[in-house]
Protein backbone atom coordinates (compact mmCIF):
# COMPACT_ATOMS: atom_id res chain seq x y z
CA UNK A 1 0.00 0.00 0.00
CA UNK A 2 3.35 2.38 0.10
CA UNK A 3 3.36 5.23 2.93
CA UNK A 4 2.27 8.57 3.54
CA UNK A 5 3.68 10.99 1.68
CA UNK A 6 3.46 14.65 2.16
CA UNK A 7 3.02 17.17 -1.21
CA UNK A 8 3.38 20.95 -1.02
CA UNK A 9 1.96 22.67 -3.94
CA UNK A 10 1.97 26.14 -4.85
CA UNK A 11 -1.15 27.35 -6.84
CA UNK A 12 -2.51 30.55 -8.52
CA UNK A 13 -5.77 31.54 -6.22
CA UNK A 14 -8.51 30.87 -8.22
CA UNK A 15 -11.55 29.14 -8.44
CA UNK A 16 -11.45 25.53 -10.00
CA UNK A 17 -7.67 25.14 -9.48
CA UNK A 18 -8.42 22.66 -6.27
CA UNK A 19 -11.03 20.75 -7.89
CA UNK A 20 -8.62 20.08 -10.95
CA UNK A 21 -5.70 18.81 -8.40
CA UNK A 22 -8.01 16.63 -6.40
CA UNK A 23 -9.85 15.32 -9.59
CA UNK A 24 -6.27 14.34 -10.58
CA UNK A 25 -5.23 12.24 -7.51
CA UNK A 26 -9.09 10.94 -7.31
CA UNK A 27 -9.40 9.66 -11.10
CA UNK A 28 -5.64 7.32 -10.55
CA UNK A 29 -7.53 6.19 -7.30
CA UNK A 30 -5.35 7.80 -4.60
CA UNK A 31 -6.76 8.53 -1.49
CA UNK A 32 -6.29 11.43 0.38
CA UNK A 33 -5.28 11.47 3.87
CA UNK A 34 -5.93 15.33 4.53
CA UNK A 35 -5.47 17.98 2.19
CA UNK A 36 -5.13 22.23 3.65
CA UNK A 37 -5.55 24.67 1.36
CA UNK A 38 -4.66 28.85 2.50
CA UNK A 39 -3.32 31.51 0.95
CA UNK A 40 0.51 32.06 1.60
CA UNK A 41 2.09 35.89 2.34
CA UNK A 42 0.52 36.79 -0.92
CA UNK A 43 -3.00 36.47 -0.88
CA UNK A 44 -2.92 35.90 -4.85
CA UNK A 45 -0.95 32.82 -4.16
CA UNK A 46 -2.33 29.57 -2.39
CA UNK A 47 -0.57 26.81 -0.71
CA UNK A 48 -1.80 22.95 -0.40
CA UNK A 49 -0.54 20.86 1.26
CA UNK A 50 -1.89 16.87 0.72
CA UNK A 51 -1.22 13.63 2.47
CA UNK A 52 -1.27 10.96 0.49
CA UNK A 53 -0.68 6.99 0.97
CA UNK A 54 1.21 5.43 -1.90
CA UNK A 55 4.05 4.20 -3.70
CA UNK A 56 6.93 6.09 -4.35
CA UNK A 57 6.90 6.20 -8.04
CA UNK A 58 2.96 6.30 -8.44
CA UNK A 59 3.81 9.82 -6.20
CA UNK A 60 6.61 10.49 -9.01
CA UNK A 61 4.56 9.92 -12.04
CA UNK A 62 1.11 11.97 -9.95
CA UNK A 63 4.17 15.08 -9.58
CA UNK A 64 4.52 15.02 -13.35
CA UNK A 65 1.10 15.07 -14.00
CA UNK A 66 0.51 18.16 -11.04
CA UNK A 67 3.13 19.54 -13.22
CA UNK A 68 1.39 19.81 -16.21
CA UNK A 69 -1.89 21.97 -14.92
CA UNK A 70 -2.31 25.46 -15.50
CA UNK A 71 -2.31 27.43 -12.17
CA UNK A 72 0.24 24.97 -10.78
CA UNK A 73 3.28 27.35 -9.68
CA UNK A 74 5.75 24.91 -7.85
CA UNK A 75 5.55 21.27 -6.38
CA UNK A 76 7.91 19.52 -3.67
CA UNK A 77 7.30 16.30 -2.04
CA UNK A 78 8.84 17.16 1.31
CA UNK A 79 11.44 14.69 3.05
CA UNK A 80 9.73 13.71 6.62
CA UNK A 81 13.11 13.84 7.81
CA UNK A 82 13.87 17.45 7.57
CA UNK A 83 10.65 19.26 8.00
CA UNK A 84 8.65 20.67 11.08
CA UNK A 85 5.07 19.11 10.71
CA UNK A 86 1.69 20.38 12.66
CA UNK A 87 -1.94 20.10 12.36
CA UNK A 88 -4.05 21.48 14.91
CA UNK A 89 -7.19 19.51 16.01
CA UNK A 90 -10.56 20.82 17.99
CA UNK A 91 -12.24 18.59 20.41
CA UNK A 92 -15.42 18.65 21.70
CA UNK A 93 -15.78 16.14 25.03
CA UNK A 94 -18.71 15.23 27.24
CA UNK A 95 -17.87 17.01 30.98
CA UNK A 96 -19.63 17.93 33.66
CA UNK A 97 -18.81 19.09 37.39
CA UNK A 98 -17.31 15.04 38.02
CA UNK A 99 -15.11 14.70 35.07
CA UNK A 100 -14.33 18.80 34.70
CA UNK A 101 -11.36 18.54 36.83
CA UNK A 102 -9.72 15.03 35.04
CA UNK A 103 -10.32 16.56 31.66
CA UNK A 104 -8.20 19.84 32.40
CA UNK A 105 -5.22 17.80 34.17
CA UNK A 106 -5.36 16.03 30.58
CA UNK A 107 -5.18 19.30 28.56
CA UNK A 108 -2.73 20.49 30.50
CA UNK A 109 -0.54 17.38 30.07
CA UNK A 110 -0.51 17.22 25.99
CA UNK A 111 0.01 21.25 26.75
CA UNK A 112 -3.88 21.92 24.74
CA UNK A 113 -5.80 24.78 25.75
CA UNK A 114 -9.60 25.33 26.72
CA UNK A 115 -11.01 27.04 24.31
CA UNK A 116 -14.66 26.78 25.53
CA UNK A 117 -16.61 25.67 28.78
CA UNK A 118 -20.29 24.70 28.74
CA UNK A 119 -22.24 22.84 31.82
CA UNK A 120 -21.97 19.70 30.03
CA UNK A 121 -19.13 19.93 27.18
CA UNK A 122 -15.34 21.41 27.12
CA UNK A 123 -13.62 22.57 24.00
CA UNK A 124 -10.24 21.85 23.68
CA UNK A 125 -7.83 22.88 21.17
CA UNK A 126 -4.25 21.02 20.56
CA UNK A 127 -1.41 21.45 18.20
CA UNK A 128 1.24 19.07 17.33
CA UNK A 129 2.18 15.98 15.56
CA UNK A 130 -0.24 13.25 14.68
CA UNK A 131 1.12 10.92 17.24
CA UNK A 132 0.34 13.94 20.15
CA UNK A 133 -2.95 14.44 18.78
CA UNK A 134 -3.86 10.86 18.60
CA UNK A 135 -2.75 10.37 22.43
CA UNK A 136 -4.75 12.78 23.35
CA UNK A 137 -7.74 12.03 21.64
CA UNK A 138 -7.28 7.74 23.35
CA UNK A 139 -7.24 9.52 26.45
CA UNK A 140 -10.37 11.40 25.95
CA UNK A 141 -12.55 8.91 24.51
CA UNK A 142 -13.93 7.60 27.52
CA UNK A 143 -15.37 10.78 28.25
CA UNK A 144 -17.41 10.95 25.24
CA UNK A 145 -16.26 13.11 21.83
CA UNK A 146 -19.13 15.01 20.92
CA UNK A 147 -16.95 16.13 17.87
CA UNK A 148 -13.60 16.55 16.63
CA UNK A 149 -12.19 18.27 13.66
CA UNK A 150 -8.80 18.51 12.47
CA UNK A 151 -7.13 21.03 10.14
CA UNK A 152 -5.16 18.23 8.55
CA UNK A 153 -1.17 18.36 8.18
CA UNK A 154 0.95 21.44 7.06
CA UNK A 155 4.75 21.26 6.85
CA UNK A 156 7.66 23.45 6.48
CA UNK A 157 11.17 22.35 5.69
CA UNK A 158 13.02 23.40 8.60
CA UNK A 159 16.14 25.98 8.08
CA UNK A 160 18.65 23.75 10.37
CA UNK A 161 20.24 20.41 9.86
CA UNK A 162 19.35 17.67 11.93
CA UNK B 1 -19.55 39.98 -3.26
CA UNK B 2 -21.34 38.48 -0.29
CA UNK B 3 -19.67 37.53 2.56
CA UNK B 4 -17.54 34.62 4.19
CA UNK B 5 -19.53 31.31 4.88
CA UNK B 6 -18.09 28.78 6.95
CA UNK B 7 -19.55 24.89 5.71
CA UNK B 8 -18.26 21.93 7.55
CA UNK B 9 -19.27 18.97 5.53
CA UNK B 10 -19.13 15.50 6.97
CA UNK B 11 -18.53 12.47 4.47
CA UNK B 12 -17.46 9.02 3.88
CA UNK B 13 -13.53 8.80 3.91
CA UNK B 14 -13.46 7.42 0.00
CA UNK B 15 -11.06 8.06 -3.14
CA UNK B 16 -13.15 10.57 -5.28
CA UNK B 17 -15.30 13.10 -2.41
CA UNK B 18 -13.17 15.90 -1.95
CA UNK B 19 -13.03 15.91 -5.90
CA UNK B 20 -16.28 15.71 -6.20
CA UNK B 21 -17.21 18.48 -3.34
CA UNK B 22 -14.53 20.75 -5.34
CA UNK B 23 -15.79 20.53 -8.54
CA UNK B 24 -19.72 21.47 -7.71
CA UNK B 25 -18.05 24.50 -6.07
CA UNK B 26 -15.73 25.29 -8.77
CA UNK B 27 -18.41 24.75 -11.79
CA UNK B 28 -20.55 27.20 -9.66
CA UNK B 29 -18.20 29.77 -9.73
CA UNK B 30 -16.82 29.94 -6.17
CA UNK B 31 -13.93 30.08 -5.18
CA UNK B 32 -12.86 28.12 -2.03
CA UNK B 33 -10.89 30.92 0.67
CA UNK B 34 -10.01 27.65 2.65
CA UNK B 35 -10.30 24.05 2.84
CA UNK B 36 -9.42 21.66 5.31
CA UNK B 37 -9.89 18.01 4.85
CA UNK B 38 -9.79 15.21 7.82
CA UNK B 39 -10.60 12.31 9.32
CA UNK B 40 -12.77 12.27 12.74
CA UNK B 41 -12.82 10.57 15.82
CA UNK B 42 -14.24 8.10 13.46
CA UNK B 43 -11.32 6.89 10.84
CA UNK B 44 -13.71 5.80 8.22
CA UNK B 45 -15.36 9.28 8.37
CA UNK B 46 -14.00 12.90 7.28
CA UNK B 47 -14.84 16.47 8.14
CA UNK B 48 -14.55 18.95 4.93
CA UNK B 49 -14.19 22.47 6.59
CA UNK B 50 -14.69 24.90 3.86
CA UNK B 51 -14.63 28.84 3.63
CA UNK B 52 -16.17 30.65 0.79
CA UNK B 53 -17.30 34.28 -0.23
CA UNK B 54 -20.89 34.34 -1.63
CA UNK B 55 -24.26 35.69 -1.04
CA UNK B 56 -26.54 33.41 1.33
CA UNK B 57 -28.78 32.23 -1.26
CA UNK B 58 -26.11 30.90 -3.54
CA UNK B 59 -24.90 29.56 -0.17
CA UNK B 60 -28.27 27.46 0.46
CA UNK B 61 -28.48 26.74 -2.92
CA UNK B 62 -25.12 24.79 -2.99
CA UNK B 63 -25.61 23.54 0.21
CA UNK B 64 -29.30 21.72 -1.80
CA UNK B 65 -26.46 20.42 -4.38
CA UNK B 66 -24.02 18.64 -1.60
CA UNK B 67 -27.11 16.75 0.09
CA UNK B 68 -27.46 15.12 -3.43
CA UNK B 69 -23.98 13.34 -3.59
CA UNK B 70 -23.33 10.16 -2.24
CA UNK B 71 -20.67 9.81 0.24
CA UNK B 72 -21.93 13.09 1.65
CA UNK B 73 -23.27 12.39 5.78
CA UNK B 74 -24.38 15.81 7.16
CA UNK B 75 -23.95 19.73 5.97
CA UNK B 76 -24.03 22.64 8.48
CA UNK B 77 -23.71 26.27 7.65
CA UNK B 78 -21.77 27.21 11.00
CA UNK B 79 -23.09 30.63 12.62
CA UNK B 80 -20.20 32.89 13.06
CA UNK B 81 -21.34 34.30 16.43
CA UNK B 82 -21.54 31.01 18.20
CA UNK B 83 -18.72 29.04 17.10
CA UNK B 84 -14.84 28.27 18.16
CA UNK B 85 -12.51 29.45 14.72
CA UNK B 86 -9.06 28.79 15.09
CA UNK B 87 -6.23 28.21 12.19
CA UNK B 88 -2.38 26.80 12.33
CA UNK B 89 0.25 28.72 10.07
CA UNK B 90 4.08 28.05 10.10
CA UNK B 91 6.00 30.91 9.24
CA UNK B 92 9.89 30.89 8.06
CA UNK B 93 10.93 34.04 8.75
CA UNK B 94 14.75 35.64 7.45
CA UNK B 95 16.85 35.91 11.12
CA UNK B 96 20.24 36.18 12.22
CA UNK B 97 21.84 37.30 15.24
CA UNK B 98 21.02 41.08 14.72
CA UNK B 99 17.46 40.15 14.60
CA UNK B 100 16.74 36.99 16.24
CA UNK B 101 15.63 38.79 19.88
CA UNK B 102 13.27 41.31 18.24
CA UNK B 103 11.64 37.66 16.13
CA UNK B 104 11.58 35.99 19.86
CA UNK B 105 9.80 38.78 20.93
CA UNK B 106 7.11 39.21 18.49
CA UNK B 107 6.32 35.48 18.90
CA UNK B 108 6.41 36.27 22.92
CA UNK B 109 3.51 38.55 22.49
CA UNK B 110 1.30 36.26 19.86
CA UNK B 111 2.43 33.66 22.06
CA UNK B 112 3.51 31.64 19.25
CA UNK B 113 6.51 28.78 19.36
CA UNK B 114 9.46 28.95 17.79
CA UNK B 115 10.13 25.26 16.21
CA UNK B 116 13.37 25.36 14.08
CA UNK B 117 16.20 27.50 15.16
CA UNK B 118 18.90 28.27 12.46
CA UNK B 119 21.10 30.06 11.34
CA UNK B 120 19.65 32.46 9.03
CA UNK B 121 15.78 31.60 9.69
CA UNK B 122 13.36 31.02 12.57
CA UNK B 123 10.20 28.92 12.06
CA UNK B 124 7.46 30.26 14.08
CA UNK B 125 4.38 28.30 14.54
CA UNK B 126 1.21 30.21 15.72
CA UNK B 127 -2.54 29.32 16.47
CA UNK B 128 -5.17 31.42 16.94
CA UNK B 129 -8.08 33.34 14.36
CA UNK B 130 -7.49 34.73 11.84
CA UNK B 131 -7.06 38.26 12.75
CA UNK B 132 -4.32 36.94 15.16
CA UNK B 133 -2.74 35.49 12.06
CA UNK B 134 -2.50 38.24 10.19
CA UNK B 135 -1.29 40.62 12.97
CA UNK B 136 1.76 38.73 13.44
CA UNK B 137 2.54 38.45 9.64
CA UNK B 138 2.35 42.03 9.41
CA UNK B 139 4.95 42.63 12.03
CA UNK B 140 7.32 39.90 10.55
CA UNK B 141 6.74 41.31 6.67
CA UNK B 142 9.63 43.20 7.21
CA UNK B 143 12.24 40.65 8.11
CA UNK B 144 11.55 38.86 5.15
CA UNK B 145 9.05 36.36 5.21
CA UNK B 146 10.70 32.99 3.62
CA UNK B 147 7.32 30.66 3.34
CA UNK B 148 4.31 30.77 4.86
CA UNK B 149 2.06 27.77 5.11
CA UNK B 150 -1.75 28.02 6.85
CA UNK B 151 -4.13 25.10 7.08
CA UNK B 152 -6.93 27.10 6.32
CA UNK B 153 -9.69 27.29 8.80
CA UNK B 154 -11.28 24.93 11.28
CA UNK B 155 -14.52 25.51 13.64
CA UNK B 156 -16.45 23.91 16.00
CA UNK B 157 -19.84 25.23 17.68
CA UNK B 158 -19.67 26.39 21.33
CA UNK B 159 -21.46 24.27 23.51
CA UNK B 160 -21.93 27.03 25.78
CA UNK B 161 -24.33 30.19 25.42
CA UNK B 162 -22.80 33.71 24.33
Amino acid sequence: MGSNHIISVLVENKSGVLAKIAGLFSRRGFNIESLAVGTTDDEKISRITLVVKAETHSIEQIVKQLHKLINVLKIQELDPSNIVERELVLIKVNSDNNTRAEILEIANIFRASIVDVAKKSLVIEITGTSRKVVGIEELLKPYGILELVRTGKIAIPRGSKR
